[in-house]
């Protein structure tokens, strides 16, 4: 095991360990300016990555939701979302995880997310397939929208508004839409087959970096909005995440509705 | 404890074994004629609930998603959803729940949501409060759209199309909005004050039976779209639950942008 993935690993498990420890009805939050909400537990397990990466890794960069370690110097950037769906994590609903990807020059290498919920340990690195747990996993070969379930995000400050596709998605092509209020979660469940596709609207690289080489390991599929490769340490241009089947099918819905501003 | 709530009970218990032993990645499912997912577990719920009704009250009516047993005869009616969630449990993800109720002459008296993944029991009887766990729960007082989260359901076949009130909740009032594939889930959380709201556009009683009194008796408001008070043993005007103080400004917008037919 590389040392890079052993670390990501021995964060994953502490970053469950604080989530589970923490997880409660009524849980406390405050409302960010975004009009997100943001619990301690975001912060304890953000400083926690920074910490930790620091030790190890001097010289890297973090590039985290809550606040980040930036000097720009190196091509080693860690991109962490300490909780992908805080609004679920506070609100008492178990779909979240722990998200931790190394990118180099931008492109995701190594990436885990894990659920402590349902105990279930993502891992992916660059030509070495997907895991579960420690099996392998792949994503389905379904091609008909109305055969899957489909995740799709969406909020006032996103980036692009893909209403439109969703409701298209729903009411012509008749799939199923779920809005989980995390991008991680449902995408990981794209790689083990479960799910067909994720379409996330916003800018920020830290819910889509550890996904890009989860799901592409898997055999499935991620670009930006428009079918682009992007970089994963810096703002992204949304992202559509498929089994790969479906790719070409859902690009097309998009360019049909959403301005590529 | 009355025989009712008794027997509700250790339906509860057996049905939420049944779903955590059935529970696993790449379930096998049949879709059918609506286009909705089922599973061996759903009718192996839904006989369990017939057959132990039939044993205990044999004059009791039997109204259930996948199979009824309806005589006309009986003033109660046992309606019960034998997973609410489906596509979540066949899917991957841990957010689904038995739920069952108690109704006379179309008032619901008795309720039971039992998710099995966490552990939660809610239950209420008429004008005796809501529990969970057997701890009393209370819906939130929260009086303002964009800091509660909410949930709604739209699929084709919908009676209602909400997809204006869902874009104009996210894009106007800032609402945090889930689409669960489940509304007993999210509606148990309105109960225990965690989420806001929950709309939901089908015309199906077995959705909402139970939830009508758990809320309810949480300090909260269930109504069809409308505002209005309906039966809960034959189909329904859609629902509308809420903590109450948000109910009525959520009716103002369902009645700007949803079609009565």
């Amino acid at each position: 095991m590389t040392e890079y993935k052993k670390l990501a690993l021995s964060l994953a498990k502490q970053a469950g360990d604080i989530m589970r420890a923490n997880f409660e009805l009524g849980m406390k939050k405050e409302w960010k300016e975004d009009k997100s909400p943001l619990t301690i537990t975001d912060l304890q397990i953000n400083d926690l990555v920074i910490k930790e990466v620091k030790k190890n890794f001097p010289d890297h960069d973090i590039l985290a939701e809550e606040s980040s370690s930036l000097n720009g110097q190196s091509e080693y950037v860690w991109v962490c979302d300490p909780i992908d769906g805080t609004i679920m994590f506070s609100h008492g609903l178990p779909i979240c995880t722990f998200s931790l990807a190394l990118t180099k020059v931008g492109e995701s290498i190594l990436g885990i997310a894990y659920d402590p919920f349902s105990d279930r340990l993502f891992t992916a690195e660059k030509g070495q397939g997907a895991f579960l747990n420690n099996k392998k996993i792949f994503v389905s070969t379904e091609s008909k929208l109305d055969k899957v379930v489909g995740e799709y995000e969406m909020f006032k400050m996103a980036k692009y508004n893909i209403n439109k596709v969703a409701d298209h998605l729903t009411m012509v092509e008749e799939a199923k839409l779920t809005r989980l209020c995390s991008i991680v979660y449902p995408a990981c469940l794209i790689a083990t087959g479960d799910l067909g596709f994720a379409i996330f609207p916003g800018n920020t690289a830290h819910d889509m970096a550890a996904v890009k080489i989860i799901v592409e390991e898997a055999g499935g599929q991620v670009t930006d909005l428009f079918g682009q490769e992007q970089r994963y340490d810096q703002p992204i241009n949304g992202c559509l995440v498929s089994n790969g089947v479906l790719h070409q099918e859902l690009l097309n819905l998009i360019k049909r509705f959403v301005d590529n501003k």
